[in-house]
């Protein structure tokens, strides 16, 4: 059975549904940056999303549509921490409970902040346990419904949220980008913007940048099928270690993407860097990954536009303290 | 003479001539701090401001209308930093050259930052020479226009915009906060402010934060008539170490404000760390200070709302994390 993919007219619901609900984050730039690369870079600043994450917008778009009945019994998902805190956060707004599935080695903020939001927190083993496994037992038990974190047409709906302001955010300066760099761990952000840009700016190449290692949509896209990650590997880019791309996710992106850039995890702390230096914003390794193509001359930007999403700032102290010592 | 004191008409006109070339610094909230300080706290995030601080408005309010015969001998500005970049900036976007004073302990960044704008900085000891009289001095060999930080109807009206984008904002949420607290330094930012919202909320209360040892503002409301510092003493609030209030920020400030505040540059440093985690943002130590009044206490916040600017985000990256590694 072939899966419903969403459309721009699902995007364009959640947008609704988030006025009002989401942030509408804003798109920086800096001229100093823009001299440093010899490119004029537009940066959409995910991390001023509420819960720190574009996550949020998937979330709710997902979990306000849950029918009254069946919110008593709660939700229940899985994630490495960005989902996990949007999740909780929507939950606790919604007068709901939420169970949360995240790995023991999730970094210590968003565990904290999402028992903050007053989720229950259940710890796997990234590298042994099967997380998915995990969350559909106890949404078996408990009848709560399970908020995947990314193979969900709603979720990607919402995620594509991002687009549409990406483009309206664009139009407002009359720039129409060269390319469009996006964070890819199961390819729920960008399945979602690749599909609203796909409405909103067609044409526009739009790339999927994974860290060393996890780059399976890059491979996947080359491959023409679902290629998985070694998944006994690990990265700084937390939010980005999915093991294989999504059902759903990778029937868009095969269609909508130009592309996979791969970027090693110095190169992500040095964006990290970069962004703190000329944004004066805060983003994880993960979230920070479009700018590390460019820096890392990966994705040669000389002479061109580019717009990137950074997707969140949910960060260690030390870890970010580790990417500012390197700088 | 008695000086003249910038109305809010002044304010309005800055902010007609900043439309389009100053970013409207969004007003940031998290309800994890909010959680934690049992209070709402909304934040005017002006390091999302060109060149990382407020100072661009008032710099671009000044040097803008400076007349085309004028505009060839350049401008001339003493500076701690934020206005030191702010300057360089508008020069270099209006075709001017800039020569730029500053302390030789300035911050690292702030300094690159001014160079990377093309001015040419003249160093000066912060704690022997006379910033004023170097700057003076350059202005009437070059006949370059002097840009002076805070004392000067133009610049206090820039930085003005701040409050009336502040009171937009706080409108379009439906909230009137129970008071606004605003980094003082030489008190062209919290002149502005406090004139702009005696009238979009007039009778809600404006503080000056200053840190331990800077306090002159609150010292000067105290005794009504300007008070010095002992500048042999220094504060990681490099951005708020004014000598003394400005002649016409006072005449001000001893109208508008409701009394100061101050904070230790531990309180100072705990802020910039708490911004970080909770807000996803980079404020300098001297930014942060009105949330370093509410999460240390020296402001009792409980069960209240209360409005923040938070003023810059040019801050070394030592010490930045020094600030996280005392979370």
């Amino acid at each position: 059975m072939k899966p419903t993919l969403p459309t721009i007219a699902d995007i364009e619901s959640a947008a609704a549904v988030l006025a009002g609900n989401a942030v509408e984050a804003p798109l920086l730039e800096s001229p100093l940056l823009n001299q440093r690369l010899g490119a004029r870079v537009l940066v959409k600043a995910e991390m001023l999303q509420r819960t720190g994450s574009f996550k949020f917008r998937g979330a709710y778009n997902k979990i306000s549509r849950i029918p009254a009945a069946r919110r008593k019994a709660g939700v229940v998902a899985y994630s490495s921490g960005n989902h996990a805190q949007a999740v909780a956060a929507v939950a606790k707004l919604l007068g709901m409970s939420a169970t949360i599935v995240m790995p023991a080695d999730a970094p210590a903020i968003k565990r904290r902040n999402t028992e903050a939001w007053g989720a229950e927190i259940v710890s796997y083993d990234r590298h042994r346990d099967d997380r998915e496994a995990i969350g559909t037992a106890i949404a078996g038990e408990t009848g709560g419904t399970l908020v995947k974190p990314y193979d969900d047409p709603l979720i990607i709906a919402g995620q594509g949220t991002v687009g549409l302001e990406l483009a309206a955010q664009l139009a407002a300066i009359e720039v129409r980008p060269d390319a469009v760099l996006v964070p890819c761990g199961g390819g729920g952000l960008i399945a979602g913007v690749s599909t609203a840009l796909a409405d909103r700016l067609p044409g526009v190449p739009v790339h999927a940048v994974e860290p060393a290692g996890f780059d399976s949509t890059g491979r996947s896209l080359s491959a023409g099928e679902r290629q998985r990650c070694d998944t006994s590997r690990t990265s700084i880019c937390d939010s980005l270690l999915a093991p294989m791309p999504g059902e759903i996710t990778f029937a868009i992106n095969r269609r909508t993407l130009a592309g996979g850039i791969t970027v090693e995890d110095g190169d992500a702390l040095a964006a990290v860097a970069a962004v703190f230096e000329y944004l004066k914003v805060v983003a994880e390794p993960g979230g920070a990954v479009g700018l590390a193509a460019l820096l890392s001359g990966r994705y040669a930007a000389a002479g061109k536009t580019i717009a990137i999403v950074c997707s969140g700032g949910n960060v260690d102290p030390a870890r970010f303290a580790e990417a500012l010592a390197q700088s």
